[in-house]
């Protein structure tokens, strides 16, 4: 990726020297990224490089705005205290653009992975031609952009996170938005290009929603975070990825993860994808809320008021809610069956009725998972973390291509 | 692992040197694996070392018993021609035991992957005290051993594959065998120890059945074999393994696949394993054979009974087999949406029954497989190839070690 803020540098002939520069420039970011804080005789330890191969390296990302000097010294060892260094706040960035169902939401993550800017409009998708949807997004992320322009945030790229299946920039199927074969990445970025006339194409990438919210959860769920996990996320769909050692499992033809469609009921209720009984059915958004005599349309603040009147100990609500439990618990053993995860992570609205739905989707795990495998309060069934969503991580995989390799975003001058 | 025949080297101090030597040992043993027969000027293109580094290191995989010279010259470029080098066909060898519940298998692989001794017993394994069982397999692994060194083949270990949760060497649980938390390894390799007084111990791993067939698969497929593959193989049980991108899914415990314990119905007849309705209890040869009005017990003999009957249009076995194509077709499609693999992959007792099994299978798959992922008469739903199994898939990891590493099998002399 590259932008007419910071042209790529050409390798040309001397692309050995070059290589080893190019890995060892992100080998010095990644390294202060890690530690947070961190002086450049503790860089040269810490990667096994000489004290004055980092400085070179770390001149060259200060000057080009990847680094900053805190202003703090640091004398840990001996010899003379060290300049503190840390990622620069402003500069090199990424930008993610969730489009979904009922909503779209934008987020800024600068190069340490700080959420920056967000703005999220809770807008219904659905009916509207998909260019239109995508020009919407497009409208709401140039906004998002000027933001991050008053706090000297510029993104190298913008990543799209989709609820459907995405393969090549194009949607070839969300069910949900009624999208077939919409090439998303093209549709957003002419809508963009036309709001921005004077700045340059900004690079589009686009990736699954619940691939994305499951990276973000690897990335920003915190310390003890599991590595190899199943991920669900309830909104109007029921969206799925599998994070295996810390890597996204994408299939091979990028479509993994598609939990929401593994049938439940051979003979149960239509669903969008055009097959009977999907998961989805039973516990979708509509679904729970149709199932406890609610609007199944009344979207979050629907789900809210379901939550309430659980805590509050309607039957009808908690008969729904744990159906929807028992069901996902059903699809989520067979899931845990085939992959064997630490974890199974639960997002959208099942963080907000965790209280109600965990204890019969962890029953139905206890009881169906081979040879005690999943015993009764095993702690393995767990809410995400709300540092997670899909924008974030969607703008976080920006962040990380320019941390593998900075060069490419390092401006010539 | 090392053994009486083939000590391994010391590293000692010069571990920088003797690092390089060994890396590239292996990869001059695996370039003639690859092409089944080279020269040395071959190997040195193929593998980008000189001509004077391969003939030395050719010298040693000779000398040691990995290579031999054909007698052949080739000359196909400038030069003198070459004598052609192929794998021996004797020395270093692997074994694998595959102990299933109503047969065991043993086969010994030499270098090229070629199946060399094979000794299959039927013989029912339910009821005997596990490590009974594990010594009758010692007793047919050690006739192997025999008819082995006939041909002078030394296997360097012995893997096992076994019907259920294999971790650390433990059996954690077969439903179908009744063996819980066996210690597999530690029982074979003292029988087999005690077989063959005068022999050094050979080192034992152990793994699931179904993984080591579904490598079999992978390796031994074919050209054009699938490198991302859900795999099935129906036996008493019903077996699965993920292999992503020709790498086996092990899972963070070591335990994915269990396809046969998906749950298909959740008030279904209880399963070995004690949950209810999984999908072994419609599509494993005992239900298999009981839908069809036969012997549950019958085993193979009754399975290739239920093929000739259903060959001959017997409405009774045709829609038995249709049945557990159903459920299979249910399940599997589940595993496509999640997992998103190239071809499903049926091997064991479906094999036989393909042509009244397949059609059932690949409704569901067309039918559930979301966005039409899954087209009608893809051509994805296979048979396995015959030559792959898991004991062959047990003997060729033993191979594959010696293949990564020949130094560790190298004889100092």
């Amino acid at each position: 990726m590259d932008t007419n803020h910071t042209p790529p540098v050409s390798l040309g002939a001397k692309a050995g020297k070059e290589t080893v520069r190019r890995h060892n420039l992100s080998l010095v970011l990644r390294a202060v990224r890690d530690e947070g804080e961190a002086t450049r005789a503790g860089i040269a330890s810490r990667v096994g490089l000489t004290r004055a191969a980092v400085s070179s390296l770390v001149e060259q990302l200060i000057g080009s705005g990847f680094l900053s000097e805190s202003g703090k010294t640091f004398s840990g060892q001996a010899g003379r205290p060290g300049t503190v260094l840390k990622m620069a706040r402003t500069g090199p960035a990424g930008i993610g653009v969730e489009i979904n169902i009922d909503y779209v939401s934008v987020c800024v993550v600068d190069l340490s992975g700080t959420d920056r800017v967000r703005l999220t409009e809770h807008i219904d998708n659905r009916g509207a031609p998909p260019a239109e949807v995508l020009a919407r997004g497009a409208r709401i992320a140039a906004r998002t952009l000027e933001s991050a322009a008053e706090q000297d945030l510029a993104p190298v790229g913008a990543e799209l996170a989709l609820p459907g299946l995405v393969s090549a920039g194009t949607v070839r199927q969300a069910p949900n938005l009624g999208w077939n074969r919409v090439p998303a990445e093209e549709h957003f970025a002419r809508a963009l290009a036309r709001l921005r006339p004077g700045a340059g194409p900004l690079p589009v990438s686009s990736e699954n929603e619940a691939n994305l919210a499951a990276l973000a959860e690897l990335w920003f769920g915190g310390l003890g975070s599991p590595r190899t996990f199943l991920y669900l996320t309830g909104e109007i769909g029921v969206g799925g990825a599998l994070v295996i050692d810390g890597e996204l499992l994408r299939g091979a033809h990028g479509f993994a993860g598609e939990i929401g469609h593994v049938v439940v009921d051979p003979d149960g209720p239509l669903c969008r994808c055009g097959a009977r009984g999907c998961l989805e059915q039973y516990a979708g958004q509509s679904a729970l809320l149709r199932a406890a005599g609610m609007d199944p349309d009344a979207g979050v603040p629907g789900v809210t008021e379901l939550a309430r009147r659980a805590r509050g100990g309607d039957a009808t609500a908690l008969e729904a809610v744990g159906r929807a439990g028992r069901m996902l618990g059903r699809v989520v053993s067979g899931a845990v069956n085939l992959f064997d995860p630490d974890a199974v992570v639960l997002g959208g609205i099942y963080r907000t009725l965790m209280p109600w739905l965990s204890p019969s989707v962890d029953r139905e795990l206890t009881a169906r998972v081979v040879s005690g495998l999943w015993p009764a309060g095993s702690g393995r069934l767990r809410a995400s973390s709300s540092a997670g969503d899909a924008a974030r991580g969607a703008a976080a995989l920006v962040v990380r291509a320019v941390l593998a390799d900075p060069s490419a975003y390092v401006s010539r001058a």
